[in-house]
């Protein structure tokens, strides 16, 4: 299959670098094909702004989303943002990864979400979103580092659960854009992980993308469960960590 | 009382900045001081680097946070940072005002966050977080505007409930840094809205702001309520969003 890595790390020499190359390695000693956008090696600009159309609909005042639709109708956005586009469409399976800065992703990489996710491809009119959204048939994970220990990310843990933290990513921006979630990689508290735990991370690493292919996705709710008021259909039992049926008062 | 403004939107025409102008005149009139990070036009730069800092305590490998720490005791970041976190320890009320963006920030407050919320400052070593973080005493508030209707963000509704969506900035950003944080104000389905509609908003928001030091923060846990283990402590009710018991399995 072919892999897409977005990978962000001020630093070349960091653990999560020596994460990608093994990752690299793993995926093609395996005979998939790998790409890596290496956002700081490559510059990326992280800034949406109206100079990301070639063309503009609405020239007077940018409507980004709207401007998004027309260029994705007629291929006009710039360069670094078409090439962007041009690896996800490929992609059979995404990889973001990254060292978790404030319970997300560091600001060049949801740059490359808001400039590269765009409407008109990766979502947009018509009900294209979830399980009908633009890169249905595809596949997602997170890998990154952390400084907390996975106690902490329990659902009763100090940060609050994991896929609580992770919602507007895996949810949000995967699910919302038709891409079946895997669950996330973690290399817990890197900071006071010595060589040894770090090789075991390494190694866990390679372990589970050997066998990514076979990996079943996490479980989630499609369009069809939802009523056209927009909530689950009664009957439905909420199958994610972001939804729960309202709690009724008498 | 003092507030921070922090605002990014890219065209300044927009519904977005007629809710900044309503909301500086109405602290403003209220005898509130008003201070307002124009993110887009000051060209804030929100990719964190190296280049950060004026010195390096690892001048071989970049440790961000452990930068960040150093650069806080010596006051040694860049001036562009340090104006920003002098603004924040300055203010008694932040507001990020946003477009929501793929369930979250726009990028260039991403970075704003990276770059301002330093380690050592905001939060850091001996318990630093929560309610003994660097921001206690001070309170925050998201004020968003979105493509969504509420019912979307209804615990049951497509996206997953509110407080989940917004659990990393909320909890995970605010909370995290001692800040108490007030209800969000949100402009749902702005594009869908006409003029009658956004002046409605306009009204709601300054309602909002006239009282908003009234206000009491939303329900949240603080750090002794967690036990060693980093779990809540027994018999405590989970009280947030992100919190829960975990199922116990026989």
């Amino acid at each position: 299959m072919k892999v897409l890595i977005v990978f962000a790390h001020p630093e070349p020499k960091s653990f999560g670098r020596a994460l990608l190359n093994r990752s690299v390695e793993t995926l093609r000693s395996c005979g998939h094909e790998v790409v890596v956008s290496d956002l700081y090696a490559m510059g990326f600009n992280p800034v949406a702004t109206g100079e990301d159309f070639t063309e503009r609909r609405f020239p007077e005042a940018l409507q980004y989303d709207r401007e998004q639709k027309l260029s994705s109708q007629r291929r006009t956005f710039t360069s670094d943002i078409q090439a962007e586009i041009d690896k996800l469409l490929a992609c059979d399976l995404l990889i973001l990864q990254f060292p978790m800065w404030w319970f997300s992703v560091p600001a060049i990489m949801k740059g490359w979400i808001d400039r590269v996710f765009v409407n008109g491809t990766v979502y947009g009119a018509g009900g294209m979103r979830f399980d009908n959204g633009g890169l249905k048939g595809r596949r997602a994970m997170l890998a990154f580092t952390s400084g907390c220990f996975p106690a902490m990310m329990e659902p009763d843990g100090l940060l609050g659960q994991r896929d609580v933290i992770l919602w507007h990513l895996q949810y949000g921006t995967f699910g919302y854009s038709g891409l079946q979630v895997l669950q996330p990689f973690v290399g817990w508290a890197i900071q006071y992980s010595d060589e040894a735990k770090r090789r075991e991370y390494l190694d866990q690493y390679e372990a589970r993308l050997r066998s990514i292919e076979q990996e079943e996705p996490m479980a989630t709710h499609e369009l069809s469960d939802f009523a056209p008021d927009w909530r689950l259909r009664p009957g439905l039992e909420p199958r994610t960590a972001g939804h729960r049926r309202p709690i009724v008062k008498d």
